[in-house]
């Protein structure tokens, strides 16, 4: 949750958020969306888009607005006032620089053999590229570069030769691989699907007689529906005015849940596969602290996302937590970076060090990873001119040594400073006293012993092959 | 040419406008058609889009600029100088109250088994829907409600066992029935088509050594290029760096080209098939005055589009040309309409006339076409307040009494006044003194004997089998 | 009327225009300032304003909504809507390069001793240098550089000692000197004035028990409001809940009303002081055809404002009149002027010959004014390209010597190429077969013999001494 | 710092930031100025303006920047980069719902008689209304309803007699009454002023050959200016090219600084009269551990403004601070709120519990202040729902029960729930275990002491004399 996606140039994105909504009673649920959409923003900033479905129009009529910007930005009341509809799917996405176009903008709202289908995913495929090939092959087109279309493509074709919309994601999930949590609608039906290793979340929510799938369970507690239960790796759920059903026929043995949606990605109100993603921070903060114990006086969680684990660090260690930062919440997306200079940066403008707070004090600064250092390099430096006498930096992860083809944009190898540099020198380059990272051992600790999890960008240890050359932004033209 | 198409209710509209350039030269060339689609506004003002590919680029980069508005509304410095490339496609869309949506914006641009493929094109399939119905029960999947999409497919299909892109165009047309002129650019080639009937025009130009596709002849005026010839009925034209090779295999005996480009929707500085539509407009006159002479004192066209019609029947009658209106050209598609009041109307917000020409004077007013008669009726009524003795009206085509199928938005019979009342019914509603039209079976004198054209609005003799129900609009959503 | 103003790049421009209603009967007068100020476009498209009172309200409630840009953008169904009230006046003002700021929009809307006041004016007065260092030396402050602001405190400072709003205006009428047509909205007042000369137009109409004041007769038009007559030069009237008053004890033995507003800056169908704007145009055309003749075969006005100076020419030379030229009026303020080149211009993409008319024909071309040169000498190119093969330009106005200080932007005498050169050496850097000027002795003509006329731009004999230096723009900043 | 103010409906606002600085080498300080207003913008989201003088340009030219909205959205790099120049003075402004019109924004700019000047204030003065009837007796006009205007008068009228424009800032303030925090700028000098009584903060901060004044010393952070001292009350401190001077003549004996600049307004990395606001909260916390102890398991902080004292209350009562509420930064200002309903409310979307650290437990709720007491109820509502046992509500300043006249737009005292019920009453009311506000004895302690402070919104005891009635927002239309 919050800003912090704006705060630093070198952090890490997740790539969506996905919401849908059916309520069984008719009633009118774009708001609803819009709503949960605001509690998802997190997980992407670039656009966002919203389609629902009437099912008690003429056959279905869907309708969509989708747009650039941020969910308080592409909506307004007289946009969402047109959005009339008792099933509903949302979208929010995230920024990167090359495909940000509004072609790609999701849910992806087509027609086809059956009526019309909008879908929103969250994820990457990572055989994308071989299907759109084999598509083209048989006179396929594209318009979006987004892995939606492919999987849309795929649900169409499926759908010639299946009964229902919900067989035909069925069959084109034993096409697709990667990772993708899927919410499809179609004029009458709510379709959620988790891909067999859940990589990405995706929760089950009902409020009176509507039920709810979301990224997150933040997004339940903003429109004040109950968590039900979390969609399973490789399940379909299937929502229709018959109520719920399941189809986990595409079950695997082995999930290989992505860990840093604990550790970053998530909003840490959320729970993810029963566990609290607060308290999977508070546990790498414990970890820290007994694996890298230090002397010190405070100690200081990065905002915001550093200080679930700052807690977790204090309580295990003794040293008192403190609140040693400020951020601007108004320094948005398109604020005018300052020149390189020493003395105006982005992120003195974004974060201030509470002095008071700071000086003379040797100081633990907790962080959720580190990718290219700049930043870290930077917050050292803020807390040594307020005074602090020791930088003690504590990282809640392992160091990322490898890139990421499931979903997020840790980048490729020679852009990760733990690939090039040795764990001394990036603690002497960022000025720190010392510097300690989450052990690698430690991670299922995070999530209750569960070691159902995806840790491949600390070891390389994929659990879907990972595509033969680095094709993430190819598409994007 | 002008805002005529904002000027009136109850008019009609074209459909669209495309315009296409390659620059074997390797110039820029994104700033040309900005200028081209400007000389083309007048045949669409909903949406508008440029597509540039640059030949030197990486596989024939792509890149394109489309938006909801008018070209000066779309268009401003920084996106049209991303768009770097030597081959251009633009066009210009009609704005409906119902699809005008922005996935609806041309050109259409996609990825396909050869790579990339831009689009845009001026007309109506008549088996559209059938087209999409096949596509469909193959896996096809549409993410807009233009005919374009459905296009794209069969060229995409038809790619796949063919040696080059206009050998799939070719076989494309094959398929496709009804009213289209299009322009294809792929990576390296520059593609203009036209059916086989030839219902809306295209032109070639030459500036340099560039090679220009446009709608009108007006367009190449713009830029200063100079006119080589029309894209034939049926004939394919292709642009490459080998130069313009032309391909006439799929023409046919019998041309039918819309005849109300003459009457109203080309600009009167452009030449159809050889035909100056200035000159055609002036005939029309001269032929009312012929078969429908009256005493007067001064003749006036309704601005724009009547006064070449008037100029010719004042020439023939010897009635002098007068400049009897002046039209606020300030009053866009945006401005308020006022509420219905008789003293208030956007008729007279638009449109003022000139006391000094009318008072005490007998009046020949000259206008392009009746359609519900409401806009007519109300410049009569402005007539008789500004002293006018007598109205004489002559509208410059025959009374519309049949649907058109081919690109235009002449409705259904049911909202067509000649369709439901007598000639002399009409008059007394207008006001007018005497009403008389252009003899139906004369309009082959507009085009210098020429019989090679469409008249199906006036006679409902279709040149090509109509759709069974009337479909436009039905994939709007 | 027309985008003229955006054809030329060195075309002249009107300062404003204004427009007044006051509804007795209380009705709501918003929505017919905006139509009003539609009619009035063409005499400034920078910025507009509408303020409106409800003298039902709480002590004449003023509301106001101003910004940069058309009618049409300014104002939207929403801004229109609040704007509640009985007396309304509204403003449009005419787009220089540097004072063009949000400040500087009309009406003025101020509060001072008595309550609230609106003005809006059209000219310049000559001694407001004068004024504001008086006024400033009395403790003023200035938030802008129009000349309203002057007047604003003028009538603040004279209220102070007179017994209602009309007198104090009448004070500070005897104060500023120069160019005005001045209306004041007080709370419960609507107050129209015209300086002593009579420079800039300002006429009263009535529409049921509505009076309007505007500063052509074509906005009475727009809103079907009937023409009384002409505000006086040099008279005040009054308009209350008792009616309309008139005071004109200012008035002066000479007028000066601008000639340039019958041959250019007013719209054709608009009456100044009794008369026709259109058949002024028409007697400048025939003048020009009786002193300077010429063998020709067809005349063309250069559109718009040439048009009714050509049909004059055309009646009496016998040369028939024709319709040479084609504009875009949907190339606006905002395009993007293309790089100089001789191919691509901007005269070309607004304006194109019809060929037809003008190919193989001596042409008479018919203009208002040349002011440095350069569009005429553009158009005359146009023509010859087109197959013209002699080209006699006529400008239906004497040639520029002077500026204008008096509500035009008539530049210094350094920028009027008639100033530099001999009309032999324009005609030869136009290109042109021949070229004649209206004979400045012949202006009385256009204004049925009435000498009451200021003709300072051609003849340099000022009505009302001008300013030492030429101060127009120097509060630009 | 936080969108706290846009967090609660019945929040309270401080009215504005005001930021200026002079580089006396000659630097470019635009961009200095904008990431000082971004640290100030928690001061004030309504409205924002940069005015900048180049004192190498002539005559001192000024240029300025105003808008609608946030920092972010008012300034893009074209418009900052045209304000060039050594001198800068910059302003936000909170957002009321009736005055908030674009004629509002500040720095005022306006000519006078020595030239230009900008003024950017932050306060209220008590005798506006005085003032401006007694301006506009002498013929005075007014165009915004801004005091800054009736201080622009003051400054002109008194720069008649006096020798500098220091001299009459001072003779202006010996009219002006209430509280100000000023800065002017002349063409060549800074000019910083702060009441007698020192109401609003203003501080001096150095960089180099900079000078710079600001509300807040968090902005000389932003731009890496070293914090140099207060402006004292009553003190004019004057920044020519000569350096820095102070004038203290006006001074007095008793100060009467908002003490609630230190409880709520003033981010807390800020010092103010060399106190730290992060300080004062800590100990604003600690004395409601002492008087008002309770038993319980946790001390949650509301954010942003209620996390000091929270940490304050958990170091003095030994109960463990914890994070409790996430905070949804992107629910800007312009979210469309939700239909009253129980389970939808716009407290919920823009905060959500953690319920993992509130379950099972007792709560202590640490907030600033209440004002109507709505959002503290939902707030309280959603602990008890995410399972908190008890909810104990500590409130850190003393029951609001006077309006204040002084800057903040506390209300009148009828909407005020402290003046409307007893504690008990508020307690029952917000469904609370217990509630404690601060005692109003020991708010000196908050700032080390110092009784120079003003409590009137608790106390009644105002240090001016408040305005006869409540004039605010009458100047609003």
């Amino acid at each position: 949750m919050s800003n912090i996606s704006e705060f630093r140039a070198d952090e890490l994105h997740e790539e969506c958020g996905v919401f849908g909504i059916y309520d069984l009673d008719g009633g009118d649920i774009a708001s609803s969306v819009y709503y949960g959409l605001f509690a998802l923003q997190h997980r992407g900033q670039e656009s966002c888009g919203i389609a629902v479905s009437d099912t008690s129009g003429p056959k279905g009529r869907v309708q969509s607005v989708k747009g650039m910007g941020l969910v308080n930005e592409v909506f307004h009341p007289e946009n969402l006032s047109q959005l009339k509809g008792d099933i509903g799917v949302g979208h929010v996405r995230y920024s990167t620089a090359g495909a940000s176009c509004s072609e790609n903008t999701q849910p992806l709202v087509l027609n086809y053999v059956k009526g019309t289908l909008a879908l929103a995913h969250n994820g990457n495929l990572t055989n994308a590229p071989e299907l759109r090939h084999e598509l083209e092959y048989t006179g396929a087109i594209f318009q979006t570069t987004i892995d939606s279309e492919v999987i849309a493509y795929h649900v169409a074709r499926e759908r010639l030769n299946t009964r229902d919309v919900e067989s035909a994601v069925k069959n084109a999930m034993l096409k697709i691989k990667g990772a993708y949590s899927l919410i499809v609608m179609s004029p009458r039906k709510l379709i959620g699907a988790r891909d067999p290793f859940g990589f990405r979340p995706l929760v089950i929510g009902k409020r009176d007689n509507s039920y709810v799938l979301a990224s997150e369970t933040c997004a339940l507690d903003a429109i004040s529906a109950e968590f039900v239960r979390d969609v399973e790796p490789g399940e379909i759920v299937t929502i229709s005015k018959d109520g719920i059903k399941s189809d986990k026929s595409l079950q695997i043995k082995k999930s290989a849940k992505c860990i840093f949606e604990y550790i970053y990605f998530a909003r840490p109100d959320s729970y993810i596969d029963g566990v609290s993603v607060y308290n999977s921070r508070i546990m790498a903060g414990k970890i820290l602290a007994q694996t890298h114990p230090c002397k010190a006086d405070i100690v200081l969680g990065v905002p915001d996302s550093g200080n679930a684990a700052a807690m977790g660090f204090a309580l295990e260690s003794g040293i008192p937590y403190g609140m040693g930062f400020i951020k601007n919440s108004y320094v948005g997306r398109t604020f005018i970076k300052p020149k390189q200079s020493v003395r105006e940066s982005a992120v003195k403008i974004k974060l201030n060090v509470l002095k008071e707070v700071v000086k003379g004090k040797r100081v633990v600064m907790v962080d959720d990873s580190i990718v290219r250092g700049t930043t870290s390099e930077r917050i050292v430096r803020m807390l040594k001119n307020a005074g602090a006498t020791e930088v003690h930096v504590r990282i809640s992860s392992p160091p990322f040594l490898f890139p990421c083809y499931f979903g997020t944009d840790v980048p490729s190898s020679d852009q990760l400073i733990a690939h090039k540099m040795s764990i001394d020198e990036i603690c002497k380059m960022l000025g720190a006293t010392s510097l300690g990272y989450l052990d690698v051992n430690r991670l299922a600790e995070l999530i209750e012993g569960d070691d159902g999890y995806c840790d491949a960008c600390f070891t390389g240890n994929y659990p879907v092959e990972p595509p033969k050359e680095d094709i993430r932004g190819e598409y994007d033209q």
